[in-house]
């Protein structure tokens, strides 16, 4: 059950759970899973930037990845590999498919700057992991500093058939979603499944644009599968009146840093984790934090009773 | 009629208006602050970042300084001054307060990375454009890279009685309101004025935590203007739901590079001007985001008839 | 006169001269521009980042290009035009050329990150200053953080005809001149004329790799005529042994930020100007330096008694 | 045998010796580092950027570790654990000295920025591999874009009695050097080793202002280290005799990128390593740069013997 090109749907940004003494919380990645599947999600994403993912040793990794495998069963699991080497990326990706992954997804390293030099990059990585792991390319450059035209990214699809998805992050990038879609239409790149990023932000415009659903962490993944759904079914009315409901939470928990302290601090309220503890080094939310997100939830409440917590 | 640290209120950060075949509009500068003074600003900021300011030719700067303050009468109008070099500085400050300006706005150069560098740009500045000009200091890392701590903001502030505001855009940036306030409070630094930026986007809660105001360019100054008298007035849901009705807009004015086209777009649809050309190198937008953003002043208007354009 | 395409030699980069006080010190432009043609260059490149441009006010500037211009004679100067706007760049290019300048270099601004938008920038730039002003193509990776790959210099030059020049200095850069020499050999790219900078800490391969010779700011522009020289008439093992004498100077004076100061101290020590001092904010050489730069010439003036200062 | 603030002379940093076909070579291991140590090295540096540390799967590094270790005896080994997350930071470190190393180096995550996030970064890294082992803070702002001033470097000092040592290669940094003395000079910080990097660039100039000696890699470990010794007992002219006799090469191969490619294959040429092959992704010299530093070998014979190749 590996990852294709005609992957669509809500792919959600996992949290890793962690006990409030830095431990990690073995029993609530399961809770955490069911949580995820009761969200209507079509597949998982472990591992991701998000997912403090550096702060784990190797075999904590391997752990998660194997229990979220495991217990999410049908429902297909991306692991993020991105390292600064490739040893390690190796390593990883070939742990995680052995585990039964359904593929991984791969950044670019931020020191990358001409088209040629991103170009190579992910020649090697596949080279590095293999060519027969299905891969994510990951196009973030408001956090990654690295900026790949739509060109670019057609000659990286074009040059590797294991990239079967764009986890398109880029800032602005409504226009991006147009152009690669439009090099699909005009020939010149074969077709790739597109998820959004970026906390959901322009979901609602993203779908409009031809994306194929969201692969981001927002603690409402239900409102994703919603919005995505409804899009898909031409009901655009609804799913903007949806999507604007929650966009007072969604822009809050798109801060950097902030976060994911908003996200697990959510994620706790809705009995998907035990703590939202973070393992250090972390941020917590301040009293006036956590006072403002329960006033966004409250608000929220009064459109969806998802967020009556 | 200097700018002083008792400043509230919204202040817009101006547009400048070209004709579609490049030439400054100056007839539509006349129309444009009528427009954001009928909208009840309390001030005004020209030749900023979105100002295309380094479009402009140096007689046409001192053009549109003087246009806009002839026309402001009484409102305050701030320069923005910031140059790679002292002289160019020095220059268009000294020049925009002989023409009336009330203060200029100075952001550090993207080079400076340590407190020390980044304390004494501010001394040679401040030495350059001369002491007697109160000033904005503008700390907006997302697009300068420059990051300024509570505590190098403090010893600025200290360093320098003309400083008189701080332009709070840092990203994520609620918690550096409150840190700045609370040296405030405990004596460690004289009160400054903190108006906010980034489109906007937080200001709900900025006013919550403690801002004066607001200092950014979304094309709907009035409801800014509105949300900062509602928060002042302690009518904190109204001023939530006002906000929350435009926020799919103003998340979509926020978009880096798009976000001036969208901003002249709807300026110009509200009569604001008579074009909404950039200068060249610009960029328009594309019939698709054209469609998106009559789709949200649609949805808009529903809740604020002032977006029946 | 204009700067063609078959430029080589040594380019010297001026120091712009102060007076202790800081004003600009216009009997030293005189005194240095004879300095410098009788070390014997080919031309002077002026304004450029060593020349402490952007302290200069506007007619400051075009005070410095009219003198150097009138004083060189028929020797070709380049005046450096690089801004982070087009107008500020339109206009001084226009001023020198007016003035007889024989032609501008324009550096990428730092924000660059694709391959199109290095390319189109330079289209902008081209339209800006007109396309029939002859121009350098500035590649200083280490400082202005824009990396150009030798094809992205290809498609520059065959987009413009008035560009005619390469300033090299990206770092390492051997192989790039291989590489943009190959293009013209396969014939894929009209011959530029390759002058090479980075304190010509590489010169002596630089001329074997085909440069045209050097335009960098070093403050024994004698030696690096001699290199030239050496080199063009096949002296390969003279040529090294005059460099390697200065090399340990050399290498001293490329270190950023202390650079310009051991430049101006020499400069000053070999009569070429009446102070080294910098206009605010500019850095002083220590005694401990000084000491050390003294050093380091008593060492050279065993081999070259042109140090004997 | 732990690291101290004592340590003195040079440590080399040693390369990471591959079969061509990629495969770790764990015989010239053994055969490296009797060269290095036969060069008269006072310890040792690997896994370090110039390592390929992040080419190597865990095992493969623990292997280096020991194999080192256990050869070079009483020379004590000092391992670099520079990593994204403290996870893998703190892991590879217990492991190190578990096997014997001296102490550890650590640099700073390229993402930091304010003086307060550098002193909390290593104040993270100490908790994460415990306050008991012995480590060098490593300022390299040239690679890793995080500026440290004298102050910042104090308080880490006086932070953590654990960091005995500076690699010190800010660019320029004699100064540096001076004004870390000074602290020490006026009571203010507790004495360190300044321990100079940077290819050797400056170790001429670095002795006198009172580096304890030099860690870097230049494949003339036996220069560096006469050039220490002669420094250290007064012999000024002699000193910088050598060096300067060796400066061409030093320069040539302090290019990055091409720098451990000159470095490797230089080391072959001496009989310290089997192969200069790169573990890939890697450089390798091309013909051109091949003959240019046989050229720079030749030249150097004539005053070292050692060259003679």
């Amino acid at each position: 059950m590996l990852l294709n090109a005609q992957a669509s749907g809500v792919y959600t940004i996992a949290a890793t759970p962690f006990h409030p003494d830095g431990r990690l919380d073995v029993e609530s990645i399961d809770r955490m899973t069911d949580f995820y599947l009761q969200c209507g999600v079509t597949g998982m994403t472990i591992l991701g930037i998000m997912g403090e993912a550096l702060k784990l040793e190797p075999e904590e990794s391997l752990t998660v990845v194997n229990r979220v495998v495991k217990r999410a069963g049908k429902v297909p699991v991306v692991v993020g590999v991105s390292a600064p080497g490739f040893a390690a990326m190796r390593a990883l990706s070939r742990a995680s498919m052995d585990a039964g992954a359904a593929g991984v997804m791969i950044a670019p390293v931020p020191s990358l700057r001409t088209d040629d030099q991103i170009v190579t990059y992910f020649a090697q990585a596949v080279e590095a992991v293999g060519d027969d792991i299905p891969w994510v390319l990951q196009d973030y450059p408001l956090t990654l500093s690295v900026v790949m035209t739509p060109k670019v990214i057609r000659q990286i699809v074009q040059n590797h058939a294991s990239c079967v998805m764009l986890k398109h992050e880029d800032w602005p990038g409504l226009e991006k979603i147009s152009a690669v879609r439009g090099f699909q239409k005009d020939g010149s790149m074969r077709p790739i499944s597109i998820l959004c990023g970026n906390g959901g932000l322009f979901l609602d415009f993203e779908m409009e644009r031809g994306a194929d659903g969201a692969m981001t962490g927002y603690a409402f993944p239900d409102m994703l599968v919603d919005v995505v759904n409804l899009q898909k079914t031409g009901k655009r009315d609804e799913a903007h009146d949806l999507f604007d409901a929650h966009l007072p939470l969604v822009r809050y928990e798109q801060q950097q840093g902030v976060g994911l302290a908003t996200r697990k601090y959510v994620l706790q309220k809705r009995g998907a984790i035990a703590s939202d503890a973070q393992r250090k080094p972390g941020n917590a939310l301040t009293p006036a934090a956590k006072a403002e997100v329960d006033y966004l939830l409250s608000r929220l409440a009064r459109h969806d009773p998802r967020a009556q917590l």
